[in-house]
């Protein structure tokens, strides 16, 4: 799955349009055709990569420069003050687009946005499993 | 309140423990306490911004670059296949501390890990926010 052609690559290849914000080298960004809220915007990587374990350094370091400055457009094109950054990996994490994206979703008064149920636990085994993966960094 | 310490400072200075995973010059990864699956990891930049759109570039880079590395490790030890990325800004956002920090957290299973309501709207008006949005990009 990981190395199949999704729409986002006929994107970056200017075979279907999109509405972009920005692009470099690395990164391209546009708005979201469903979006959660005005001014939903995905960034993604040229690089073609499904998953965020898959993409390079490099990629991801460019993935990751370009956030701030697109978080600041966000903020001062459509007045939000907060937003969640999202990037899913995996069916099961409503990943629908097998290519590496960013959200980037303001959050409104109107209650538009991103919604999340936080069902926080306890940490009860943490050093052995802190130890694990550290273990596990290659 | 961008500017105030907060208590990621105090584990970035070893004053408070945590289970730490990963380290570097720019960057912390440990694990949440109050996790919402097995093996969600904190990364923080050692920088102290509260929010993605204050936060340097350079550390915005640094923080992207470790994140295939770090979920792969995640992945190994906890046996994962699916996982969100989340990073919250503003507490009507569900941002609780505030120095950056990107959640890692697999979803299993069971149900544990990330709980999202997707509310989709469509694009309407994407041509003139487009341009709003790349025109404010700094």
């Amino acid at each position: 799955m990981s190395h199949e052609p999704t729409i986002f690559d006929a994107i970056l290849a200017g075979e279907i349009p999109c509405h972009r914000v920005y692009e470099d080298d690395h990164v391209l960004a546009f708005l979201d055709i469903g979006p959660l809220s005005r001014g939903h915007v995905l960034v993604i990587p040229r690089e073609r990569a499904a998953f965020m374990h898959e993409l390079s350094d490099e990629s991801a370091a460019a993935l990751g420069a370009v956030l701030p400055r697109l978080c600041r457009a966000v903020m001062a094109a459509t007045g939000c003050t907060a937003y969640n950054l999202l990037q899913n990996n995996g069916a099961e994490a409503h990943q629908a687009v097998f290519h590496v994206h960013v959200h980037i979703i303001p959050r409104f008064d109107d209650g538009s946005g991103l919604r999340l149920t936080w069902n926080a636990g306890t940490l009860e085994t943490g050093e052995a499993l802190a130890a694990t993966i550290a273990a596990a960094v290659d």
